[in-house]
């Protein structure tokens, strides 16, 4: 991602506080991405002159948005104490309604996760407002996890399927059995007016923000996460922003049709990619009805890792069924890469956990499958964030609402502390 | 497209002449935009104050690239004489190397073509050399139809393949059977150095350009063209931007695997989405091997021209020819919505030939594809540029060193007149 530029104060007196507003965003951007580090250094590598500097970094410490570190470790001349983001008051939470899981996450301003739950769970024997139910518990027993005094800043909600964020509103979501569903309304009234921006997104799409914000000032501006679950989502940057269309609902990429004549698709057409390379897929290959692996009401991360350990055994059905898969997610993300010539792919979900089987293959075979020379270039890489992905990138589109503007905290109505919205 | 925001000149001395060129910049897309207007709509539009827009329109008269044209119609007040975008001085032009035809044109700053050459020309038959030695012979045609005195500011050339824009070189062109062709330095050398720049673009890129530049302020940020031609070319724009990727090979929509065990493509991979759509699937579908449609020494026009005659006379191969065509169209078009979701698809080349035959299905069938709902918004038109698409996005292309920086024009070396560069 990039850093924003630091802008050179106007003479109109008018444009002064305009001006100051961006200049704080610039500081808190630049600590985000380069991390902690002396006032004399964000004067250097931000282009504002010191004593500004000084002064706004007061003002964020008196927002609760920055805090002095220690000393500056090897710097040339009288050394400073590093600044920081303040870690000790603002959380910001990310969610995720998964077709197998709940989970819910608390993240500080520097990215670490304070607090974590996961509950297993078939969605697909519950109504959305028994999901929504559990979840907005799941948010309030996170919320206990939380220091006293820490205030939230928003929440975001990932969600596998077609959503309008600003409504708050999942308007498809075919693995879930969701049309229509009022997500934010409902979670409103479900934690009682908590008095915070409560946000949707597309699963994928908050996968790809954490891949990039965990990469800080190394995101590639072209990249395409590919996340492998029950269905297949994809979250694709270009020019540095997430690809999102004219109504949001840009990235639909596990309903590429692969097989026109294939299975129908939960969204009822017909040879979707994700029915022959979905998670679903996946265990129908590797194990039969009964199995273990292919039960929804165990945890899914213990039931991948029992298929892992079986192909670590060398058991043939395993490991027949992962190259079925991988021939099938050569093709199409090879139809992605001819279209959006990426620097980078990576591949997260199931497809990390099952990597030491996929990846081989797949490199080799994405090469022939795309135009451009040496795959245009692009590097392949597997995610190492897990199932907290989309928390995780929940949690940092809810946290960028304090990052875009730093001088709205904590004074605006959107900010409760935690007791406000705490455990009932 | 977005026009640029006008500024307010900094304090700084230093930055006075940095925001003297960006206004210069602003004034002449504000222009080219939205049309001739007095300098009093001008500075109400851009912001600019009414001496600085005077000071600026009376600069950038003095390099020939505005004019003033007649009293404004319907103004209230005084009414003044409208600025319009001077069309006498420069032109730019734009070329396109086909596996048809090759194709020159060049245009005035204010969009009309003020001359165009295009000649049949079997691609498959000739040498790279060949091909760009009757391109230069092309070239001097056009600019022998130039009056005198005219400034040329650039030339850029279309290429249907993947190119470095910079270095001017094609890495791969399948259908024209080239690879690694130092195009740009060759046309250098064949044209005797003309002092101008010579750039590369793929042409669907280019088409897309022209598209955009001719709807203006209405073009919209989310667009998709498709270019039906013996290759099928996507030029794909999102935020406003044309999607190149981090090698500039993004858009490689007609190698898109539709039929994996389909027929060997010209890149030696099998079933890409243009053996299905191209022009050559088209008229083999079409026409026996002796059928004049498919004798490549006649020009493309008019042997579209013939189909679409036999297509009105409700000659039934014509017809079923168009209907197969239509259906594989559907299929990688509604990938490419579920991917994208444009706010507007545009077919160019031969679909737009054959329009009346291909819009009725494309329509229906499109929106069961599209897993979002109402093919999330898309609107399907049809390209009036017809085989000028690529050439005139050229001659966008080249313009756009004049309104990205109107005060190097008529300066810097890289402008010449017609004398140094015209006819040998």
């Amino acid at each position: 991602m990039r850093a924003r530029d630091g802008w050179i104060a106007g003479a109109s007196t008018a444009d002064q506080l305009a001006v100051r507003r961006h200049n704080l965003a610039v500081v808190m951007d630049h600590l985000r991405l380069s991390g902690p580090m002396s006032r004399a250094r964000i004067a250097a590598e931000t282009g504002l002159n010191k004593a500004t500097v000084s002064s706004l970094v007061a003002e964020l410490g008196e927002r609760g948005l920055v805090a002095e570190g220690e000393t500056e470790r090897g710097a040339v001349g009288r050394p400073g104490l590093v600044i920081e983001l303040d870690t000790t008051v603002h959380v910001s939470l990310g969610a995720e309604i998964s077709v197998d899981y709940l989970s819910v996450l608390a993240m500080n301003l520097r990215g670490d996760a304070v607090a974590e739950r996961r509950i297993a769970l078939d969605a697909s024997r519950l109504s959305p407002e028994e999901i929504l139910a559990r979840l907005a518990e799941l948010i309030r027993d996170v919320l206990g996890d939380l220091a006293d005094g820490t205030t939230v800043v928003g929440l975001t909600v990932a969600i596998p399927g077609l959503v309008e964020s600003v409504s708050g509103i999942v308007h498809a979501a075919p693995n879930l059995g969701w049309r229509e569903v009022r997500v934010a309304d409902l979670l409103h009234e479900l934690l009682d007016d908590p008095g915070i921006a409560i946000l949707l997104d597309n699963e994928a799409n908050l996968a790809a923000l954490a891949e990039l914000d965990l990469r800080g000032t190394d995101a590639p501006d072209e990249f395409i996460l590919l996340m492998g679950g029950v269905g297949i989502g994809g979250g694709l940057v270009t020019a540095g922003q997430l690809l999102r269309g004219a109504c949001g609902f840009a990235g639909e990429v596990g309903h590429l049709q692969v097989t026109p004549s294939g299975e129908t698709c939960r969204c009822g057409r017909r040879g979707c990619w994700e029915t022959v390379i979905g998670l679903h897929a996946l265990l129908a290959l590797a194990a039969g009805a009964d199995d273990v692996v292919r039960d929804p009401s165990v945890d899914l991360d213990e039931r991948l890792g029992e298929l892992r350990a079986r192909a670590e055994r060398g058991d043939r059905r395993t490991l027949d069924a992962i190259a079925t898969i991988t021939a099938a997610l050569v093709s199409g993300a090879g139809t992605l890469l001819n279209i959006f010539n990426p620097r980078l792919l990576v591949l997260g979900g199931y497809f990390a956990v099952l990597s030491p089987w996929i990846e081989p293959g797949l490199r080799e075979a994405l090469h022939r499958e795309v135009f451009a020379p040496k795959s245009g270039g692009c590097r392949i890489e597997f995610s190492g964030l897990g199932y907290s992905a989309a928390v995780r990138g929940g949690a940092v589109q809810a946290a960028s609402a304090v990052f875009d503007n730093p001088s709205a905290f904590p004074l605006t109505p959107l900010v409760r502390t935690v007791q406000e919205v705490g455990p009932a």
